[in-house]
Order: C-alpha cells, then structure tokens, then sequence
C-alpha cells in the first residue's frame, strides 16, 4: 500500500547536491543521542572544531544551522541587520540576488552593482563603489554556481575591515573544493554548503563568524519566554530585537556554548553526517583536496573542449568545480539533458535566469569528483550530442581527459 | 587526529529526541538523487500524500520545513502574520511562550492568557477571551511536553471558524502518538515533530494548512530575483511580503507544488528518512499505533505509582506520551537522572523554567514505546532512588507493569 524507497542509481555531476561520501550515509545509520547527553555534546563540539578547520579560522563561533544552505546566509544577515541598515551587495549570477532578497525583506537599503554574468568584478571597482555607499555591511558570493564563477574576496575584504564594514561571504559552492581563508581574507561572517564540495546531504548550513559579528548579535540579545532568566531578563540587549526566533544567532550561540541553553533539538543524524564529512575533508587536507578538485576539473575541460565546445564564462575567474559549457546553437540543452539521464543515468544542470536554455553547468565537487565520473560523463555527452546531431568532434574527449590524468 | 564517530548504546526515554526506527536510520543510507531528478520529485510526493493521511487531512499543501520542529511553527506563522496583527495565544506551559515569541518577533501584537502549570484550558474560557479579543490568529499548544499536559481542541477551532479566526496548532509531540484530527477539529495550520513520535530523527518540521491559509499568503508572494518570471512580477501579491525568504510558504509551495520552482536544495536523507517513518506509522495503522502508545503509557504510570511517586498534573488531561513524575522531597532530580545515565545507560528529562528541579518527564514515543524499554526505564528508576534513599515501595513497580502487560 504505502510502497517502500527503492531509487535508482546515479552519477550526479551538477553543481549539487552531489553523490554522498559512502562512510557520511553509513555515519547517518548511527543511532539516536539525546541532545544533552554528554556524548552528544561532545559531537558538537568536536564539529565546531573542525569547522574552524574547515574554514581557516580562529573564530570561536563555527556551528551548522539547521537547515538547508540558504538558512545559514539567512541566519547571519538576519541577526546583524536592523531595519534601515544600509547593505551593499555586488552581483555577479542569480545566488547574489538571493543575497539581496534576504536583506530586503528584513528591511535593509540595499545598494547593488552588477557586471556582466560570467564575469566577477574587479576588486578596485567593489571598492570604489563600497567606500561610495558607506554601507554597515558588504554581502557576497564567492563561487556562483549559476555562472561558474569564483570573486577573488581578499582585497575586498581588507578594505571592508579598514572601513569597519561588516564583511559577509557566501561560499556554499565553493567550501572544501577551493580555498576559503576566513581570518586571512577578513571575512566576518561566511557560510558553506554541505551538499555540495563536503559531498554530506543537503539539511545544514555551517557558518563561522567573528567577534566583529558577535559585538552586534549580543547588543541584540533576547532570551525566549519559557527557559530566561532573571539574569537574561536583566541584560536584554539595547538594539532591535532579531526578527527570526530559529535564525537569532544570540541563542544559538548559548545551544553551541557552555551554558547549552535548550533552543531547537539538534539534527542528530545530520550533526553525525558532518562530523564524518568534515573528518573526511581534514583526513585527505584541505591543500590535497582542492589540487584533487582542480586536477579533474582540468580533466573535465580537456575533455570538453576537444569536443569542439565552448566553455562559458571567463576562463580567468572560473569556479573550478563548476564547468559551465555553452550549449551548441540549434540543440535543444533539456532533450540533451533528459537523454543524458535516461540513458545514461547522468545528471547535469541547466542555469537560471538569463542563462537557462544557453548553458549547462557540470559540476565536479566532492565524492562526484573522481575519474570514473568524469570519463562517464564525457563519454555520455558525447554520445548525446551525437544523438542530436551537434557539430562536435567524435572521439577526441575521453583521449584528451586521458591525457591529463596520465601527465599527472 | 580527526576521532571517528563512536556513541555509546542508550534507552532514550525522554519526550524527544526518541530512539529513531532503525528502519529509517537505514533508509537515510540511501544514495543522494537530484533535487529535480524525476525519481526524487515522485519521493517527494509520495511524502506529501503519506503526511496527508498521518495529518488526517484534505489539505492540498502538507510537506516538511528543513529545519527542526519550531522551523515549521515560524514558518506557518511568519507566512500569515503581518505587523500588527493581533494572535490569541492560550499558554499552559514553555512551548506555548515560544508561539508568543515567534509571533512577537515579527510584529503581532499578541494577546495571552495563561492557566496554571500541569493544568489545560476549558475550551469554553478559551473561546470567551477569544470573542472578546477577536484575533485575526489563535495559536495553541496540542500537547505541551514541558508539562505533560494536552489540550482539547475540536471546539476551540470550531469556535474559530466561526469567528473566521485562523487556527494554528503546534503538533509536535502529540502526532503519530495520539489523535490528531486536522480537518475534524477545523484547524487551519498545523506542525508536528519527527523525532518523537514518529520517530525520525531531528531536522525536519512536517506542516499542513487549508485553503484559508493559502489565501493569506498567496496575498503576500513576491518570486525572489533571479528565478521570477515577467509572470510573477505581475503577479505580486498586494499585501506585506513575507519577511523571511527561507520560511516563505508561498515560495515554498512552487517547489513542493507541480511548478517546482527552485528554492532551497531538498534536504534528501531527511525526506528518506521521512518517507520511511510514515510508511511505518501508516502500515502500523494510526488507531493501532495511538493505542499502543496508551497501553505503554499505562503499564509506565501503573509503575511509576506502584513505586509510591505521584504523576503531576491533572490525569485527566495527561498527554499520553509523556508522564510527568514529581521529584520525591529532598531528592536531587539531576543526580537522579545522572545516576541513569551513567549506570543503566537510560535517559530520562528534567524540565523548564518552574518546573525545573520539580519533575522528570518520561517519554513512551514511537521506537522507544516499547515494553522491555517501559520495563527497563521502571528497573533503573527504582534501582537509582533506593540509592538516592528515596522513601520508595521496593519491588512493585514491575510487577504493577507486568500486570498492565499481562492483561492486555
């Protein structure tokens, strides 16, 4: 009557969620701790740990919040904007509008600039327009999935700290497959993704952010109703109250912390996920992993442009775990895809936007990012384009994908 | 360096989170799918339609918040109130001050009454305040698991109706362990919880609304940038747009609904995990599983007051998946739960604000309502307050819930 789970395999090579670590689905069978148990707390704080490792920083603040991606950037920016704060927000693909929806509805001015989808901005450009503004905070992307591409933060982020602007990062796409210097970059507050280069499921937003950050949720500071007390009631923060009860980063920093105030019940199975993704990431190296990201992606584009296709975007800020590739005039990118899944149990992305019908996107992040896929996936596409009669050259993509494996 | 995940074997007894089906901790083994993967979309409906039946309801939209339990009642209720509207929250005991809280932080002007602890409404009071306040939304507590008390609620929503009062109930520790009866009880939005008696664990927060709710919050859609369409830019809905973009219902339902516009990235070991746990409560049956929870909540209290303790709170409102156990005068509570833990691996939970030091709170809920967990948690419990000197009946508590067991 009710019929049981019984999915069909898959090689998934989109820009997420991306095929899991085997170990982080078997750590996810673990069985339940309760949430104070002592061996749980232990969990998280081992989770923390590594989160600071994950993101090269020294904060004390580093936990998931308990929900997909957007509920992380969600929760930051909520908890330091006050109505009326003025945000600046530099817009390079569909993720930066998502940045400056969030900040509109919980009531910012919002400044924005765009350049050019597949392109970033130069830094010099951001700057000149930030020092304009004067905003209290600067939002970004750093890897935009929709586009493939990858804004270099570090300049940016010195001049937010030199004019004490908050300084907040989105890296759901780029966290674990590229470099993330929170500390060295000036990065105040940043989020990751989990579905994506950490390969653990879709469900948490791990974030980290600084005392810069911290000074501003603590002026905001409201215990609920049912577990304050006398104490809390007396040091009610002077500033607006934060708008969200599960995003108010000033009460879930007491769940993190010592005093383990109860706030929502954590995501046990999910926590267990990420403390093995995160054990994973660490064990291989951050340097080694993001030289293993970058080799296939290398691999992928070989492949790809001996095919006689284009890669879109500039080559020069490429996302290297996002391949966007122009789709051929004539064809029709949906049929190309449905085939590739279909026949060839493939899945890779369409875009958003502007950008949908015009490119696909390939991703090559995590456990999806390995040789087999890679040669399974230009294998398939080939075949495709074949099948729809594309203009490509036939059989040069998985010889020049050869070639730079065995360079390597 | 990185420890690998190690838990120790627990027998969880609290109101949650409970010890998940090891049937959907297998399930969440499961192989990532794409979030727009045909084979996923199918799951995805399949666990709309199964919620349908648990929620006992008609209503088109029934689909899970990413997030833990309170994600859904700030979901529910964000999406419908707009500043100054006036809620009418009857509150019996914590978690009735969190709907207050919610519904404060964005901008209602809320209207409480209050009875005693361990005690719940008369309706008839309920729906007097209720005419004199004429609220634009009720929110209520079903079962209150800080006190162990659960509201009747059939004719405070018919009353609600009525009135054309929006009626809003938190669900989270009463479904899938006793009736809850959406369309019969005439409530408009409702939420449950996973990791108790439907034993799932923690992470998703499972909601149903009607017509009438759909009605407001289709008043307020507003698609985000980057993936409206000139469609959706006409379209915009005339009232206050929803403040926060990860809890928009509206948005929410053109990713859930046969649109499946893009939002967040589906939370997927969670909806396979989900999915497993309705298939295994509906196949149960829902008359079958809310009586076994009755029965082993009979055999727990016939335990409990064979020992000689008193259950608090008044009897004939007690949520029957949570028995509430005053702390025997001079006896330290937390040294007492510590002593379970720690010897006997049993978990059991104190309680908030008042009630802190005042009673435990022992869950029988899904998984963990089982009889040698029943029997375990009587075993240890008496073991431990004979060492705590407790003026205790030695010997009788197993032998009152073996009775139970016996005659049934």
């Amino acid at each position: 009557m009710y019929r049981e789970l019984n999915t069909p395999a898959r090689t998934i090579m989109t820009p997420g969620p991306v095929e899991a670590e085997p170990r982080v689905l078997r750590a996810m069978a673990t069985p339940i701790l309760g949430q104070f148990d002592p061996a749980f707390t232990e969990i998280m704080d081992r989770v923390m740990k590594m989160l600071r490792d994950l993101f090269q920083t020294n904060n004390k603040w580093a936990f998931p919040i308990d929900g997909t991606s957007r509920s992380g950037a969600e929760a930051l920016l909520c908890s330091i904007i006050e109505p009326g704060d003025k945000v600046f927000i530099p817009i390079y693909g569909r993720f930066g509008y998502l940045l400056n929806e969030i900040c509109e509805r919980y009531g910012a001015e919002v400044h924005t600039i765009e350049c050019e989808w597949g392109e970033v901005f130069d830094p010099e450009e951001v700057i000149k327009e930030m020092k304009r503004v004067n905003p209290k905070i600067t939002a970004i992307v750093h890897g935009e999935t929709s586009t493939g591409q990858m804004q270099p933060l570090e300049e940016i982020g010195k001049a937010c700290r030199e004019q004490d602007i908050l300084f907040v990062v989105d890296a759901v796409a780029s966290i674990g497959g590229t470099p993330v210097k929170v500390d060295e970059w000036y990065i105040d507050g940043i989020v990751g993704g989990t579905q994506k280069c950490l390969s653990v499921p879709s469900g948490m937003a791990p974030i980290t952010y600084n005392e810069r950050i911290e000074k501003v949720v603590q002026a905001r500071k409201k215990v609920e109703k049912g577990i304050e007390t006398e104490d809390d009631r007396q040091n009610l923060g002077n500033n607006p109250f934060i708008k969200s009860n599960y995003f108010d980063v000033s009460m879930l920093q007491d769940y993190w912390g010592p005093r383990r105030l109860n706030h929502h019940t954590e995501a046990t199975s999910m926590i267990y996920a990420l403390h093995e993704g995160l054990r994973i990431v660490l064990e291989e190296g951050l340097e080694e992993r993001f030289a293993r990201h970058k080799h296939h992606e290398q691999a992928l584009m070989a492949g790809i442009e001996a095919m006689g296709l284009e890669i879109y975007g500039n080559l020069e800020s490429k996302l290297p775990v996002v391949t966007c590739v122009t789709i051929p005039e004539g064809i029709d990118g949906e049929s190309v895809r449905k085939m590739l899944l279909d026949e060839f149990t493939i899945e890779i992305a369409s875009s958003f936007g502007p950008l949908q019908g015009k490119i696909w996107r390939i991703g090559t992040m995590g456990y999806s990012c390995r040789k087999e896929n890679v040669l399974f996936a230009l294998a398939g596409l080939e075949a495709v384009l074949i099948r729809h009669d594309a203009p490509i050259q036939v059989g040069r993509a998985l010889q020049a994908a050869l070639d730079v494996y065995n360079n390597n």
